[in-house]
């Protein structure tokens, strides 16, 4: 794993990541953060809704987003300022999601990468679409198999709590641009689901 | 559990729970998505960032909302349809983070609720905020360990397909809407960390 720094990233590199909402998969998500919702596990309740089945956990599909922006674009050291999160369809368990992350903009002066992100379903459905900010490490970094080639922490050092200020006015920058750049990202987010990855695609189960 | 229509939903309501940030929630959370990003996990890694320590993943801390209004209020059977998320502070292993949501808009002709989203520390500084969106139960549902009493399933087996459509339209208007907001919101997130619930805490391990 490489965490680029804002030099090496530019508009309209992406990444994605595939995983299966398995039962265990999901059950792990739901105990780690308490969620007793029936909507999730218990086929009495989650069946007399409109849905008629339990429906995997919105967040556990928003949280691949994650997972590729901090494993494979940026990667590694970057560092979550937000995340816009539209649920368009339900995941049902056994589905096969892909989260797709693409560069729309880069804010250079402030250290700050947006991207437009997207999860698709194994039919290419899109079940989630949104927005996230982040903050690409300041230098590269490289990560293997807990071997670590830092050359970032003189940097970072002088850094040390930068980033809070940082982050406070981000928001309604964050939102405004959103705005903006809705009616765009709504037609390419459809887009992004027939193209293909520029970094390698992994299934895990 | 009580999942309430939005006739028993008024602005203004508010719920919360609270959960420990323990190593062991945070590393089934990581496995349950499949996120190896070393700044949770690797202490090397973590290290040499701005935080100088392994921190929690935001979207942990972002789940336990997802836990409130799927448990609590509006309670199950509730729709996610939309969520923003503003990271403003790491969250540490062994931090007791606070969900909290507080019903700021009702959308009645559209059965809608919004809320304002807040998660702090046990110091009660806010580690998350923003907003949700969410579709509350056409009728009201009582779940208790495994025991239903649900009336909503005549109305709900009228809507198979109906949230689908609904949903499309959502994002702008919720944009729209928090962009409106967000000025009187910001300054009432920060209020709402010294106020109390309306209905019962709890604290998990």
């Amino acid at each position: 794993m490489t965490g680029l720094a804002i030099d090496r990233i530019h508009v309209g590199d992406r990444a994605e990541l595939s995983r299966v909402a398995s039962s265990s998969n999901v059950s792990e998500f739901l105990d780690s953060v308490g969620d007793r919702n029936p909507l999730h596990h218990d086929s009495r309740v989650a069946g007399t809704t409109r849905f008629a089945r339990p429906i995997v956990p919105g967040m556990w599909t928003a949280s691949l987003v994650a997972a590729v922006l901090g494993t494979k674009l940026p990667g590694p050291g970057c560092v979550y300022v937000a995340q816009s999160i539209e649920f368009t369809r339900p995941v049902d368990f056994g589905d096969t999601i892909t989260a797709r992350v693409e560069v729309v903009e880069r804010l250079v002066e402030h250290n700050r990468v947006r991207f437009k992100t997207v999860c698709v379903n194994q039919r290419g459905e899109i079940v989630m679409r949104g927005e996230a900010v982040v903050l690409p490490p300041k230098v590269e970094i490289s990560y293997a198999e807990g071997v670590t080639n830092n050359i970032a922490w003189l940097e970072w050092s002088r850094l040390p709590y930068q980033w809070a200020t940082e982050a406070v006015t981000s928001w309604t920058r964050f939102y405004a641009a959103a705005l903006g750049a809705w009616s765009a990202s709504a037609d390419s987010a459809r887009s992004m689901t027939g193209q293909g990855p520029k970094t390698p695609t992994e299934t895990e189960a």
